[in-house]
């Protein structure tokens, strides 16, 4: 039987919550399948406090040799700021191993009931996650005094911007064949018409493709005014970011929105993880919604090779959410969601 | 009889349907009251394409002595880039006058229905307008090669940073004491830490004012999930920018969405425009709606002091929207909708 070698980082709140019900929904998803080893690594705000980094020095070497990454939600804000537990944990992992394309779907699952009145979108999401508006790059000169400038540069290289274009095109290819790149190019003139002008050249190379330009706050608008006219997006780092919330929120809740974060030349392990933060408020308390954590999980299988268990693995989510469970904040807990996942899983 | 002067800048697209209706109500509205004096302007891309620019070198100058201006929209990217037309007419604006605070409301007007299925939300989105997102500071190196690099550098100065931020404190005094400010702190460690650090230090002179700190990607899910519990908003530019045009699409779509660019200390004219943009695919066409247009008109009343006749603007908007005139698009002609706001403001 084959076996897989995951690295878990469970992190912070209900990123030990959901990571917990997602590895149950994997064992039980594996069972006479394939085998996993699971090495869990304790990084978190937690471990910030004890050691003074989010991670070890050699951490990312450590994560190398595995064959995935799971993660659960990194961020303890009131006791480690959140520019410093993102930058020592999440962010480095997706830009040391060129995780450069964040695959995040958003539909309503099966009787799941968003705020929308719309109901029939089916989005998928492609979200530059290496560089951008989160390269790091920039300073405070005159800090604390009155004349005191803050900045902060957005870096896109040529390779960066191609090859998330191109991941976004072929997606679109194997999907309804339309493509919608999101800049904000009236407004910013360097970064978002270079990546307009990038999209152009490749557009050439993908006829079977139809290409959209939007601006960021247009498509803002349109996750929530047309959804339905929406197949493939592409967008940078930040506007990726702010565009997967927001279908989240569309397709009911940060707990349905799964996360993968890929490195499609595999020439280092992937990360998989749920859009969602860490949620202290309702952190170990057992309410909060796996569902996106186990959806997470079949992008993984179906990353490892295992297609068939990840597509059983989203018809148990569903089988699960079409009865009711776990469809509403309060509804059922993260242990009763999990075991109903689990019981559609193996019936 | 009091006579403003009012500058004019009707723009491209629908830009020109919209200013022509709101200049009727405003002819309304005056009647008996007070007089104004419009000077129209014809900057644009059609003006680009005749004279090299999207306005004449003195343009701002021109515009100096105006009580107030009013701006349809701008662009029209079949024939002159978005990056151009916008850094070449609105956007100076908005800094050359020191047009900070641009104020966007975003509620459900007397009628209309809206793609969510929440409905009683009453948000004051406060957009910082001169700087961060949209300082035009960066570059391309080794421009059309495989290594070519674009970076764009968002600036944040503390004095604009603070000015924006009272002015929300401010106007979250005014309301129901709430305020959100929104940045993305856990990702972009200068500027938005930046940002955070500042609404704190301010937050100690408003403990009448309770704050919250939210990253804009949560933000967006809330204005979609629970915008009802939302006062004051107030953010960069470029989220700002994003978060009203969600705002506009939760309150029914862009045709309803109004916008003030303020000079608080009105030490240059402040500029009324609606948050839509040119719309070419239907502009000339007797179809675009004009509500949004007008209710910057009211703005507009507001800010000269005219606060009783700008009140009877908005009534009428919602006397007519409650008719269900123009509450829907293809429901009337931008011409109906005018003259049923007339019709209320004159019953
Ligand atoms: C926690 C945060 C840094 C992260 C991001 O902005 O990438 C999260 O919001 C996400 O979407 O994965
Ligand atoms: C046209 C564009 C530059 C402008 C902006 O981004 O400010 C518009 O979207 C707005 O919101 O007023």
């Amino acid at each position: 039987m084959k076996t897989y070698n995951l690295a878990l980082i469970p992190g912070d709140g209900i990123g030990v919550d959901v990571t917990d019900a997602a590895m149950e929904v994997l064992g039980a998803a594996a069972k006479g399948r394939f085998a996993f080893d699971t090495t869990s690594f304790p990084w978190s705000c937690e471990y910030y406090l004890e050691h003074g980094r989010m991670m070890p020095a050699d951490g990312i070497e450590t994560l190398r040799g595995f064959d995935a990454i799971y993660l659960g939600a990194v961020g303890w804000p009131a006791t480690v700021p959140d520019s410093v537990s993102l930058h020592g944990l999440l962010l480095p992992i997706r830009k040391a191993f060129n995780q450069y394309a964040n695959i995040r779907p958003h539909r309503l699952l099966a009787g799941v009931e968003g705020p929308l009145k719309a109901e029939g979108f089916d989005i998928l999401c492609i979200r530059e996650n290496t560089e951008g508006e989160y390269s790091g790059a920039g300073g405070r000169v005159h800090e604390g005094k009155d004349n005191e400038v803050a900045v902060e540069t957005s870096v896109f290289t040529r390779a960066g911007v191609e090859r998330i274009l191109r991941f976004g095109f072929e997606q679109a290819r194997s999907r309804r064949g339309h493509l919608t790149s999101v800049t904000k190019s009236n407004a910013q003139k360097y970064s978002m018409v270079f990546w307009d002008e990038v999209t152009r050249e490749l557009a050439a190379e993908y006829p079977d493709v139809t290409v959209s330009h939007m601006h960021i706050d247009a498509m803002a608008a349109k996750m929530v005014m047309a959804p339905q006219d929406l197949d493939v997006v592409v967008a940078s780092n930040l506007f990726g970011d702010i565009l997967t919330d927001l279908g989240a929120a569309i397709q009911g809740g940060l707990g349905f929105a799964a996360s993968a974060n890929i490195n499609p030349d595999r020439s280092a392990p992937s990360m998989f993880e749920p859009v969602h933060g860490s949620a202290p408020d309702i952190a170990g308390k057992n309410i909060a919604n796996p569902i996106a954590a186990i959806w997470s999980v079949a992008q993984m299988l179906d990353h490892l090779g295992e297609a068939e268990v990840s597509a059983a693995v989203l018809s148990a989510i569903e089988a699960a959410t079409a009865k009711g469970i776990g469809i509403r904040p309060g509804l059922n807990t993260t242990d009763e969601i999990t075991a109903a996942v689990i019981a559609a899983l193996e019936a």
